[in-house]
């Protein structure tokens, strides 16, 4: 839904939404002749967002939306023309920019559909094709399903905090940027919530749009009750009446003074909102002054700064809310701003075309990354996920299967033979083109709750949550291991003599 | 610049970025005959992001650019005709959407240039003309000043962490959609940044760009050295050198090698990125081989997740680092995602014409708005900033003007007569139409500066910072005062009996 308006972003096209390095690489690669080597590439992250025991894939949809616009126009190419070195000449060759202009992706790619639950390591994304057209890849796809797959799971959690009832997602006042606001909306909505305040939102992706008044309604009459009274004649159809302009408690009465002329002409007051004070509080003396008057069906709407946890605590205290407005916390997943997705090469082809497996090390094993051309398989057993193994398509996987803990070697757990599973990475792209039809947004929304519905509730938990189990295959952890031990002793043995002072200046040559 | 772009943006028209509720509150001042009521709106802060001592306004040229293509196209009123209220029929009337269908915008807006310095509670926006208009610009004007004065903010405080050292921004991969990274890009140059990997970024707005290469440039080869090479041959002009592939001390000497090989042929390395481990000690390191072997002049970039704290502590280290990229933690805000910035209405005119001034009172002091038609007043002494003024500009602001704390009435400061002094907001749109140019996004740049310049060091301190004097000119204080007071008697006085149970139920009339 999104590519035809993506691809007008800016009245530009958007292929140059990268960072300059991807575009020095591909010339390099394109100079080097490695242009057209076969690399694989994964996109996966390495913490669960918010400290939680779970993720969703997110922004699947939006991602091959922008692919379908990728193509450098000339105002690009012109552009990028005029950029240059640290010697005043240019940055890139006129024949590269030709290159670039002729440029059609023909990579195959293979993702987790958006609204499953995935885990630190696995691949959401894979992509196979030329090295020059994975790298320019990278950018763009960590922006859009590092910032889907966020506020999904940010709105997941939000709504198992309110158990079932409404979520309604408020924040685009304070959204990043105008496609920060759109685009979490839509997460939002993938993620669980029940609608947004976002009218572009809701015209782009059909979904809900819902919406009571602000204070500057109350304050442009003379008094609260005249607002709501107004507000009634225009539209009596659309009363949530935001209460606490002067003094929530008295404007509670008012609504329902309005309320019961309301019902006098046939029309129904939907219900209050409460945007301040203490809500748990409040809306227990709302709830019990609406309903000792007959308004039991007037839901109370909440809005202030709520996230999960404060819905948690206020359902602890007997909140009385019926529906949650979440705004700022929400839409920019505040706490963790960022999902750490990365993009990693992790398998290239020899001259000889040949598989090499790439690996790069560090210091801290949580960013080694796993080699190979990887697949995901999740076992079940009645609805209820079990594990979940990463292995390479290229070995072998055996039908009872020991996955290992990628780091800590002697975490281990085995998967006896004729476990009920799936592979969760599906083609999604095949030589550039789209293959089949991707799952529509509230089809992956509905996923969410299947999926949610198949987690121990453990993992589900918000402080501690317990530890899925996911771990490399055996063959596979086998194979990494090798290639990090291989990696190091090449490491040991190029290595240099420490550097001795020799007297070439800065100029000579 | 970006009018046109943003103009196009989903290939339909910005207008519906809106909430709901200001489509349903500007339909039902249309319904009440309040329409064309002349308010005044204005948009302000409460509390300075990152617990920080100073706020940089931004965001003013792309807010004005949305307001130029805002109106209601064909697809939007179809959209609008189509959402129903509780009771399945439409919510707005055919009448009210053919208003919009020919609305055009003729406020008085009023703002504060971007790239100055503000503080809480001061408007960065006057929005002064029809109460309908008014309402509509609620959502879209917080959405884009909110956002670019935060991460203008960020930079700004990078920047002065980095204590004049180049900072290039990094964080289109983790940012919050498209626009969130374009954006975020525009706001981190305007704070002071250097440059940006965004490329789209610097194509729309003129940004320098700078990048290095990736983990997998290297790991595309079959050894560090050859990958620097084939780096050096296809750009000897944009070299800077990943070197933490494998090892960042060995990465290190291997780019020197490489230098050297660049200097037989006439070029010089830029440099060397360092992305992991320990900054301080390796960019030690790496500044002791670099200079041995007559690289004096090859700075050192590093990247990792930085902030101004973190920043601030390599310097404490004694880090070698010249160049410092930063992404997420920029790009996003982190620790501090959103601005809250609120839009509240101040004054309406009566239907006699009269001004009447309008507050809305909290339990939380710091929620009261400030009623009138406001203005700031700074002042200064030789280029230092000495306190700020809000005032009202109908009330005469007296020569010598006394300043009040609004949160503390015993904190005073008297400006005595004839100081040096400038009003902050400033003519920007007339009667809908765009009044004066602005300055341009380096023009902005460079008055950060200025404006940092002109703050005392305590306030620009990230621990603690000292109070900038901001305070409610005395005749505003005191009308305020007797605003709030009457409103609280007024609430005392109109207090409904406690409610008493009755007896109609849901569904009488």
């Amino acid at each position: 839904m999104v590519a035809s308006r993506l691809a007008q972003l800016y009245g530009s096209s958007l292929t140059l939404l990268n960072d300059l390095y991807q575009l020095t690489m591909a010339f390099a690669y394109w100079k080097s002749g490695m242009a057209d080597r076969e690399a694989v590439f994964h996109l996966f992250f390495r913490r669960p967002p918010f400290q939680g025991g779970f993720t969703l894939a997110g922004g699947l949809a939006p991602a091959l939306e922008y692919l379908e616009q990728f193509r450098f126009d000339s105002s690009d190419l012109d552009y990028l023309a005029g950029l240059q070195g640290n010697d005043g000449l240019r940055l890139f060759e006129d024949e590269f920019l030709q290159h670039l202009s002729q440029l059609k992706l023909t990579c195959d790619i293979d993702a987790i559909p958006e609204g499953t639950v995935v885990y630190p390591h696995e691949p959401l994304v894979r992509v196979r094709g030329p090295l020059l057209q994975c790298q320019l890849l990278e950018t763009p796809l960590l922006n859009i399903i590092n910032f889907q797959s966020l506020v999904a799971t940010r709105a997941a959690r939000i709504c198992l905090a309110a158990r079932g009832e409404p979520v309604i997602e408020f924040g685009t006042r304070r959204a990043q940027g105008i496609d920060g606001g759109v685009s979490a909306s839509r997460a939002a909505y993938l993620g669980g919530c029940a609608a947004t305040s976002n009218v572009l939102a809701g015209k782009l992706f059909g979904i809900p749009v819902r919406g009571t008044h602000a204070h500057s309604w109350v304050m442009a009459f003379e008094n609260e009750l005249e607002a709501f009274r107004s507000y009634a004649r225009a539209l009596p159809n659309n009363c949530i009446f935001l209460v606490d302009t002067y003094d929530s408690i008295r404007g509670v009465e008012r609504a329902i003074e309005v309320g019961r002329e309301l019902r006098r002409q046939g029309h129904e007051m939907i219900g209050i909102r409460l945007d301040s004070g203490d809500l748990a509080d409040l809306s227990i003396q709302a709830r019990k002054l609406l309903d000792e008057v007959g308004f039991e069906e007037a839901v109370i709407v909440a809005s202030n700064n709520l996230d999960e946890h404060i819905i948690a605590s206020l359902k602890d205290q007997g909140a009385r809310i019926g529906v949650w407005g979440v705004g700022t916390r929400l839409a920019t997943a505040s706490e963790q701003p960022a999902l750490g997705g990365v993009y990693k090469m992790s398998a290239i082809r020899s001259p000889a075309g040949q598989w090499q497996y790439k690996i790069k090390l560090s210091e801290q094993a949580i960013k080694v990354n796993i080699p190979g051309i990887l697949q995901v398989r999740r076992f079940q057993r009645e609805g209820r996920f079990l594990a979940d193994a990463i292995f390479d398509e290229e070995l072998n996987i055996p039908p009872g299967c020991t996955i290992v803990d990628p780091f800590d070697s002697t975490r281990r757990k085995t998967i006896p033979a004729g476990t009920e599973h799936a592979d969760l990475l599906e083609p999604v792209v095949r030589a550039g083109e789209r293959s089949g039809q991707l799952a529509s947004l509230p089809e992956c929304r509905a996923r969410v709750r299947t999926q949610l519905q198949g987690l121990d509730p453990g993992v589900k938990r918000f402080l501690n949550p317990a530890e899925y189990p996911v771990g490399l295959e055996m063959k596979l952890y086998e194979m990494k291991k090798d290639l990090v031990l291989e990696a190091r002793r090449r490491q040991e043995k190029h290595r240099l003599h420490p550097a001795t002072p020799v007297t070439v200046r800065q100029g000579e040559s």
